[in-house]
């Protein structure tokens, strides 16, 4: 009985967002593989989780029997999307570019969850958890671009996926997504073309791959 | 009549924020030096403004005559935003280092106010305005520590603040301000107490600089 945990912060629906169409793919194959697997899906864009507060950080380091109930009450909220972080045997993530960083309900949503003494530091409690990040950017930022140094998606992810809650993070990166509409880039269009089919083959494949890794952890 | 836009968004109160202290103490200087000048202020923490949305966005680059009821209003909130900043001779802006990057709140407000043909572009609206961010953090990310590759809030605010909104930027950097609370960083507690200083000192320091320029600008 495998648990995805699914994760979309497009602010777009479903047909105008790259990050959605992608995840929506992967998800499709992975439901395919799995017809009586779980699915934990958060549309952060729907339905935003509480930016952290005072009192849901200090609750996170704080003797339970000594929490005020503002404490607590915070602390269940994130206590929440922490117990789905860590009953996924697979992360799903939508993260599309906006302004050069991740969305503002994604920050959200990794400040809940990012917990030091148990989703971070010296165990994290998803340690290894393979994890597929579809990073969507309307232009492109890889190395040797110009743009290169405005890349904050998959360096600050890198940063708080892999290297705080040891996820096991592999990036999708559909790019150019601005280009059907931007006239500015019409000369990209075949570049964005195969970035998207690239993108959504690779969603395809990952999936699969996913399935047979799990089954053969199971195996074991 | 000078205008100062203050922004905080420390989750914890004066007495417990580093970068709420901070730019108290530049606020403080600055309101004495301008006693018939004007702050706006955005609590960020307090009342967080919404994050991004489709309608937010889109209407953002849409003809004003054919936007939708829902576009223009979610524009009208952005526009408030961009007017502050627009209408600031001075900008003052707490963003303390929360999981390596800025809060999910500054991060909305940040949505919310780049607008490329306006903001961002060739011509950026707020172009040049002195703006002082207090970039406080929990440990030390200076160049050549074990950290400095979990830095996003310095290198993030230079490609937002100054490469897009063409702001005129300078950090104030309080940090290691875990070291009081955190037993391990004990022997830090000096660096910190330093640092500390030396990010008050440079409030007011800057806050009377900012305030002899702008005054031989205006004198010009």
């Amino acid at each position: 009985m495998a648990t995805l945990l699914h994760i979309d912060s497009s602010v777009f629906p479903a047909e105008a967002s790259a990050s959605r169409s992608v995840t929506a793919a992967f998800r499709r194959t992975w439901e395919e593989q799995h017809p009586e697997g779980t699915v934990i899906y958060r549309d952060l864009a729907a339905v935003p989780v509480p930016h952290i507060t005072a009192d849901a950080w200090s609750a996170g380091y704080a003797d339970p029997s000594e929490r005020s109930t503002r404490q607590s009450a915070a602390f269940a909220a994130r206590l929440e999307l922490i117990e789905e972080l860590e009953r996924a045997d697979v992360i799903l993530i939508g993260a599309p570019m906006y302004n050069y960083t991740v969305p503002s309900t994604l920050k959200a949503w990794l400040d809940s969850v990012l917990l030091l003494g148990r989703t971070a530091g010296e165990a994290p409690s998803a340690q290894g958890t393979p994890t597929v990040v579809v990073a969507s950017r309307g232009g492109s930022y890889a190395p040797g671009t110009p743009r290169e140094d405005f890349e904050f998606v998959q360096n600050y992810l890198e940063a708080v996926l892999r290297s705080t809650l040891g996820l096991d993070l592999e990036f999708i990166v559909p790019e150019l997504t601005m280009a059907p509409r931007n006239p500015a880039m019409s000369e990209l269009l075949p570049l964005f073309e195969s970035s998207r089919e690239r993108a959504h083959s690779e969603a395809v494949t990952k999936a699969k791959e996913l399935t047979e890794r799990l089954t053969a952890d199971n195996g074991r």
